[in-house]
C-alpha cells in the first residue's frame, strides 16, 4: 500500500502547501499525467466544485489529471481507473454516509489494497481507519455504521492537540481519547498534530512533519513517537 | 413538561453548586423525598458507581431518594416509579447506547411526557433533544442510530463557545454547527454557554444563568437570547 494520511490541509503557507513536498513523494512512481479522483463528500458548507478547484489549484504543480468524483458520470469506473484516490477534510460524518449511500466503500478499501495511492487529510485520514470513532467532528448526519475503510490497523486523531480554551469545563482531546481507549482498550490511537502526516508503505510507516505525534493505548501512559520511522502496533 | 437541561455540571464551585438553585426550583412541586432515578451512562471513565455517588452528594440537600439506574433490580420499573430522572454528563454516545440496548428510551420519554421531572447536564442536555446530532463528544462507540428522546422540539449545544486555542486550524464551534444547519435547515440549535440551562415547562421555557445564549438556524444570522423567558420556533 502506499499511503499518505495527514493531520490537516491548512496553513499560513496556503493550502496543502506544508505537505507538497510529502505528496510528491507519494506519487514518485506514478506518471506526471496520472489519474486521480478526487472524494469532495467531507465539504458541507463548502460547494464539491469549489473544493474540487481548490484541491485542484494545489496539486497542479504534479501534473495528475484530477478528477472530483461527484462529477463522475461513472463514478465505479473512474476509481476502478485511479491511480490516485484523495479525499478532503470536513464533516467524517457527511464524508462517510455520502460514500456509503453510493456503495463505494469497498470498491475503494479494494483499489487501494490493489495498490492505488491514498492521499487524505483530516476526515480523509479517519476514513483510513478501521472506523472514524475517533474523529473529532459533529456527528451532524448519521453514516448507518462507524465502520470505515480499515487501510490502516489502528486509529488516526487528526489535529491532536490538548490545548483547551481557558475556563472551558468540557473535555480535553486527552479526556475524549481516553474514554475511546476505555472503550476499545485493544486498539491503538496515534494523535497527529498538525502539520503531520503519516506515510504508510508495504515495508513500514514514517512519520513526517515537524512535531511529534502521541500514540494511546488502553490504559497505557501516552507515547511520544517522534519524526521518522515508526510503529503502531497493539 | 418539568425538564431542567444544563449546559455543564462543574464549576469552581463544586459538582453542580451553581445549578443548586434552579434544581430546586425544578422540584419544588415534589415531596421532599421524592424518588429519583439516576442514569450514569454517560460514564465512560468514570466508574458509574463512583458517578451515583459524587451525583447523590451533590443533591444531598434536596431529600430526593436518589437511586442509580445501573443498580436497579428492575429497570422498568424504577423508571416507573420516578418522580425525577436525572441525566449525568459524560460520553453521549455510550448513554444513547447503553439506554438503546436496555430498551428504555420510549419509556424514558413517555415517563417525563407523563410529568416526571427531567435533569440533565451536557450529554443528558444533548439527550432531550430530537437527535445527539449536536454533541461535542466523541463518538468512542456506535449507538445505532442518532435518534434521542425529543422532549423538545430543537437541538441544543452544551458547552457552548467559539473560543479557540490559537494555531488551531480545525473548526471552530460556530463552523461545526454551521455544518449541522446545513445538513438540517429547519432545525434550531440552542448553544448554551458554560453556567447557563435552559428551564422547559408546558407553558414557556426560560434561560437560566448568567450568560446569553445562541440560536442558530439555517443560514440565519446566529441570534442573541439574553436570560428569562426565550422562544425557540423554527
Amino acid at each position: 500500500m502506499n499511503l499518505l494520511l495527514l493531520s490537516n490541509s491548512s496553513s499560513e503557507a496556503g493550502y496543502l502547501v506544508h505537505a507538497l513536498p510529502a505528496i510528491r513523494e507519494l506519487g514518485q512512481a506514478l506518471p506526471a499525467d496520472a489519474s486521480a479522483v478526487f472524494v469532495p463528500f467531507a465539504g458541507v458548507t463548502r460547494d464539491w466544485d469549489d473544493y474540487a478547484t481548490l484541491v485542484g489549484d494545489a496539486l497542479a504543480d504534479l501534473g495528475w489529471n484530477i478528477q472530483p468524483l461527484h462529477r463522475a458520470e461513472d463514478p465505479v469506473a473512474a476509481l476502478e481507473a485511479a491511480s490516485v484516490i484523495i479525499v478532503g477534510g470536513g464533516n467524517t460524518f457527511n464524508l462517510l454516509r455520502e460514500l456509503r449511500r453510493r456503495e463505494l466503500m469497498p470498491l475503494m478499501a479494494r483499489r487501494v489494497r490493489e495498490g492505488a495511492s491514498y492521499l487524505g487529510w483530516s476526515a480523509g485520514s479517519n476514513l483510513a481507519c478501521p472506523t472514524i470513532c475517533t474523529t473529532n467532528d459533529m456527528p451532524i448526519v448519521d453514516p448507518g455504521s462507524f465502520d470505515a475503510l480499515a487501510l490502516v490497523p489502528f486509529q488516526i486523531n487528526p489535529h491532536y492537540t490538548n490545548a483547551h480554551p481557558p475556563g472551558h469545563r468540557g473535555e480535553t482531546r486527552m479526556q475524549r481519547l481516553a474514554e475511546f481507549c476505555a472503550a476499545s482498550p485493544a486498539m491503538p490511537v496515534l494523535g497527529l498534530p498538525e502539520g503531520t502526516g503519516l506515510r504508510v508503505r508495504d515495508d513500514g510507516m514514517e512519520l513526517v512533519g515537524p512535531h511529534d505525534a502521541t500514540l494511546f493505548l488502553g490504559r497505557r501512559e501516552p507515547a511520544v513517537l517522534r519524526p521518522g520511522k515508526v510503529e503502531v502496533s497493539a
